[in-house]
């Protein structure tokens, strides 16, 4: 049940998303243990720089690559130069390899977002590759301005959300079998076939970003206080403590 | 520590955002204990219909004030007619008494979005009265497609979000202070001073929508299966099966 | 080189997308010959209600699953009664089955728009699959307001699109590979391997649409006509009277 | 009678907007009369850079704290870098001090909007504090793409608004209720009560500006022409003098 | 410098726009003096439905030819069904005659917005013909929320803008020149010429509307009270109740 | 027949719009012939920097008036600092003059937009002058993201779009009529009469662009396959060689 995300390229390899907040490298100093190391590279991941959005406002010119290392931050990000644009830059190869699989979760999110293929920048669009061992879950999150849709290429999948009326809408489906999650609402997809996974996630922003419950509510930096999570849950100290130790918090 | 919501009218008290989806009567058939009867309460108020929105769609006229008993069902909702229109449509009683905070959490949100005040239909705005007694929370939760935005009118709040890159922002305000959630973030506002608190909240959507963790993950209907959430934190299923014992699941 | 559409749901097949605009039945009954037989249901696909659109407005709801027999048209569609929701109305079966390539393009689009998911209904996206023959294209068209993005499945594509500057982009892809075509910009997929090609691709709207040139200029209801087109594009009548021809006008 | 706004600073004390355009000093240098210092005052506050908006376009990151000081000046503000952030960026102390109302208009706004408030960049909201003495006005004016709400504190206001087929709609508010201004619609605010009165607002839009009547017409710099006003009011030139004096023009 | 405007078609002619919102007959039937007489055919025009907008949320189709006598009312129109609509729904004739300015501004702005030409209904533009007499002026007013630009046809035109920081545009243009009026701004135009003058202009909205200032100031029903009037233009009652008396209030 | 585009300002001629994009140098070398100079000079104008828009995302000030030789490329353009505006800044006087329509078309569009008159910068809004010919089209062509509207001011066109169900909407109108082309739509101009045509056309974009489908199709940098276009329309090798050369490829 080890964590181990090998996903060297932070274009290849994120869960959903990751942020373009911060690098609280003191904080990522402190994470030591052998189980607490997968969980780290996992929360490195998340916290390169993958805003959440949707409904991106609409492009003003045909296109504009992202200049992903521009002196200036805009919202979203400056165009490289259109002289040094080529075909290359509405291509991308990531989506190709398989997802390593063996972490906690048995899930692993390949992003195909501007921060890996700029050449989304302004066009409003992008894709994830989803990969799960069986029953490897990819686990409650949101987007937080995005909707998702999907097609199942490969095995058995459980596809749920919660709407805010707290209705939970699911369904498990198969290769070629398309779902859609509602823009904002808590979803996941665990893998309940005997083999593999594999689905392709399309997003109506170029950077859908991605609140992922364990992390965003027990893996923050710094911690959410235990006195609002045991009153939000209805639990003990120890049970909070017990969740955040397995996040490596 | 009970939770008796004794607010009768919809329009009048929520916990940030009710839902359009539904009322799965028959699910609520089987709350019957008196432990259970404050969340039932909640619950009630939580299926009601209270969409998740923000960057709403602009208006196309002056005003179109909501007919929220229309045969159709559009997005959004459809206009009164302009010749019923008064002055009284553009004007809201109630957000002016304090709500009752005797429940689990020790707060209640009492909205004013287009489901309470059908005059902001289409205008792309609302507010909620957020009254929380000493310890008293409002639980972690987002707005799906809604920045926030507030002012504490009374008291000391510690008011927190977390970014998608897992960073926690948070500050102790007290009255005239004023604060912003990100859209789609999950946050919180706890009260840590000694007397009440109030805060009144600004949404850039007639109809914020509010995904409220505690009761997406443990208290949909029909449930999270058990193995989508231990996996998820990482946890035993009586972990699981108590914190839903607790919201009445 | 004979066109055969064989799919006989409007959901499951269409050239990218067919309009919400009209049904000129006395047009198509003057299509009668074998070789116009084809390109015939090949039209009635089009002719379906399928308009373009991306940069959807927001959903102001969770959700709004379409009532495409509704009495009232509005802009996008009425939303069936939230009570007769289920599950299944975010689920899509009509992607997993391969399209019929035998018509005189060697490709067939399969759409999962709004019009075959009525789910998808304001949440502002869409998937399509793309089969091809060997040999085979999706001609070059645009879609009016919607960027599409696509992963490769099987096969080797070519992949191109020509700015508003009259520049081509292009490249040849293989399976796990992923292309951006900016909005609104003429482009095309090529089969350029030796066995059949899938692609799935994706849009930010719920109803791309498509604008198939040869289509668009050639076999419009009534034509365009000829000396626009002569002008246009710098041939004589008998060059537009022939294309004409072989698209049944 | 007098008018003296005594807050120094820019982020603190404004007429609900000020504006992004321009600072003709050469046109201030000849403002020097006592009666016109306070409206000097009130002019310079108002020339601030303070554009209307509304309905802003989606942020595309979870943040973007305004950089108001950058090299580069984009729609909107360009982002301090991420790693800059602290808490302290997401929470605001101006709306907590009272506003000095001893000016002609007997009303002062304090603003909450991104130029005050750095953090609100891109987030599409934003709130002011209106502080009016018995008797006192928020003058008719109106926010270019701004819908506008608000919460009563203290006191009792007059709220009117006009619409495009001028129709006034009003009503006398007390502490707790609320009222909702349709878009770019002329409004204003009157105490019409003993004491003083309070209420917040806010806005969907991060800048909402205003565009204050009795200074857009009689106070602009350079002047709008007598022939214009008296026309279009259907006065003699020396009412418009009149009025234009005592605004200092 | 009688003020009568002779169309009778409420599509042929308005002052930018009228309005949705209503038709207080009472009040009307209260306009009787011969003076009163022709503000009050303009007040009837100025009170036919025609909102403001501006950014109109995008069409989800390629076209939704308006329905305006639908039984339902929604944020703008229902669409006449698809099978209904010829080409004569996306062409209009109503600009194409001089407009009668004979009246108090000595100008008549004739619209081409979605309430005269349907067909304009979600396409997000519309267009207004301004006829201007020697000296006539279109008096200050302004959009909610469209831009407006414009080319100037025949004639001399004094055309100017007042900022929301007070500072005031303009320039003096003839044929053949472009001007454009920034999102909600106050701007007028005035015949500085010698013949009659003429301008097209265009919005960015399908019903772009007009808050024009001496009749929303001065001639509302039911009217601004004195009191707020005195107050915010810093004159006596007589003034007023002049201003009043000649829009017929 | 000879197409001679004497403007020398790229602000002042352009067939609806020119390219952001790309200036491919190495390309327009090989242009030689008598037969290509004039329609490289067409070509020249098309590679100009002219996205397609429309939708515009929201001003976000008053106005931010396009800095087009800004070191930093940004969706849209940045501002010039706003102490250096001036009046001059929101006036153009690009379409006063009469376009050359000695071309292979027969018609020249003149283009008002961000390009030339960089005060439409955010503001959502552009127009062209179209003159044309006897006989002249503007050839059949698509606004990526915008709808056209516009007002025939001398002589007597057929105006016609087809929509993307296939259907032919036209009508030919003179001067005073209004049309409108639903976004992203295939349409065209052809001056039907016996003198010169002339009409002012309006975008909801600042850039509207313009897929010229003559020259997207058979004149792009590098050019589309061959194999492509003949499959496409059905044609032989022959015929699309010799419209290719037509247009200098």
């Amino acid at each position: 049940q080890k964590y181990h995300n090998l996903h060297s390229s932070k274009s290849n390899s994120i869960l959903s998303s990751t942020s373009l907040d911060n690098k609280p490298k003191a904080a990522m100093a402190t994470l030591s243990s052998l189980r607490i190391q997968p969980i780290f590279c996992f929360i490195v991941l998340l916290l390169l720089p993958l805003p959440p959005c949707s409904a991106d406002p609409d492009p003003l010119q045909d296109f504009c690559v992202a200049d992903l290392k521009a002196s200036l931050s805009v919202n979203g990000f400056p165009c490289k130069p259109a002289s040094e644009v080529t075909s290359d830059d509405f291509f991308f190869d990531g989506l190709g390899k398989e997802g390593n699989t063996s972490n906690i979760f048995g899930a692993t999110v390949t992003g195909g977002n501007v921060l890996a293929f700029p050449g989304l920048n302004t066009l409003g669009i992008s894709m994830n590759r989803v990969d799960l061992a069986p029953g490897g879950i990819n686990p409650p999150h949101s987007h937080p301005r995005s909707t998702e849709s999907g097609v199942v290429i490969k095995g058995k999948l459980l596809v749920g959300f919660v709407t805010t009326g707290n209705v939970f809408y699911s369904k498990i489906i198969t290769a070629g079998q398309m779902f859609v999650i509602p823009r904002g609402l808590v979803h996941f997809q665990q893998n309940v076939g005997e083999g593999k996974a594999l689905t392709f996630t399309a997003f109506n922003s170029h950077l859908p970003g991605a609140v992922v419950l364990p992390l965003t509510l027990f893996a923050s930096t710094p911690s959410i206080p235990n006195d609002v999570l045991t009153k939000a849950f209805q639990v003990e100290d120890d049970v909070i403590n017990g969740i955040k130790s397995k996040f490596g918090s």
